[in-house]
């Protein structure tokens, strides 16, 4: 068995150099998949339908991954469903170090994207490098907002907290006082990226400003 | 522009038709989108890696769509794992109706897939048929274990809470007073799928059992 020879080394040394490289691509995977449960304690803003409690980034990006595949057929562009469902489930990986900053707060937007940055070379980095950067390409695309998947994204993590606000009553809404120009500003790019979801968005703020929960301005 | 007919209907008509469609369907699928933010509710026996909570089925499934990108490149056989990823997002939302089943609740197991069929019916059912009939047919896909993809779908849904076990210190096992073989029997179809994630797996059982964190038998 010895004469099979891969580049100077035998058959068996060659195996064995792989399996070790598979088992420290495995350790280095472990350590990404354990780190990034910290993710679960990251409350936003949203609360869930029933109202009860704020809902956090994993539960979010389970939602948003969901939906990706529901709603890719109003999307105006051919979008890479597989590609948006892996964007959308790793986009607030970074708030495990930079924190969840409310869609409103113009503070914290400030900062925000230089306390991303250094969270997405850290928990990024933790992987094996090719899979570290194909995550941080999906983290960078997302965060530029300019082809049609990262459009898709911005929708459904938009989209998402929109319908939770719209059925705990406007719950969020209320407590930071949002005001409908806020939202319209927010959703901006929506009406090119589906037609038909921001009609029906314009439709929940209507009722929304009949009932007092979000104000017109 | 009244020449232009589609099955005798005048293309404005036949394009309002087609947007009252689209529309119906969006509502069905916010119906479905708002159901399952139920899942968020259903929680497991299996702590985070912090010891101080326990998890949820959302939670669980985000970690597992994430997990299965990173974790393909070590299953023995060709999966689709965009499929996968769709497969493990929706693969507990009958728990919703049925309720979470320890993985060593022998009792709960009797009645479990009663319950599960049940609430697949009810929940899928509210979808446009076409996405309903889909995610039906992949959870039955993911229930019956038989193809390379359903075996990915379970390694991961496995391999999870195992790691996040092993993390915080073999906090459910010790609850529940678990036995190696019960853990062997579970994944008695990972040495199979993964080899390399199996050889991990014996691994970290055999440190647990030097703990005292896992029974011996």
């Amino acid at each position: 068995m010895e004469i099979i020879r891969k580049g100077g080394r035998t058959l068996k040394q060659y195996t064995l150099e792989r399996k070790k490289e598979e088992q420290e691509r495995l350790e280095q995977q472990i350590r990404f998949i354990v780190e990034i449960d910290k993710v679960k304690n990251v409350f936003r803003q949203t609360y869930l339908t029933d109202g009860k409690r704020k809902e956090n980034d994993a539960e979010h990006s389970w939602h948003l991954a969901v939906m990706a595949v529901l709603l890719k057929e109003h999307m105006e562009e051919e979008v890479d469903v597989a590609k948006v469902m892996t964007m959308v489930l790793i986009h607030d990986l970074v708030e495990i170090d930079a924190g969840d900053t409310y869609a409103y707060d113009d503070k914290g937007a400030q900062t925000k994207r230089e306390r991303e940055v250094k969270a997405a070379d850290r928990i990024f980095g933790l992987l094996p490098e090719d899979q570290g950067s194909y995550f941080r390409m999906l983290w960078d695309e997302f965060e530029a907002y300019e082809t049609a998947d990262a459009k898709f994204a911005h929708l459904l993590d938009n989209f998402q907290p929109f319908l939770l606000n719209d059925v705990s009553e406007g719950k969020s809404w209320i407590e930071h006082g949002v005001h409908r120009s806020q939202v319209c500003r927010r959703n901006e790019h929506i009406p090119e990226t589906s037609e038909i979801v921001w009609e029906k968005m314009l439709e929940v703020m209507e009722k929304h400003i009949e009932k007092g929960t979000l104000i017109r301005d």
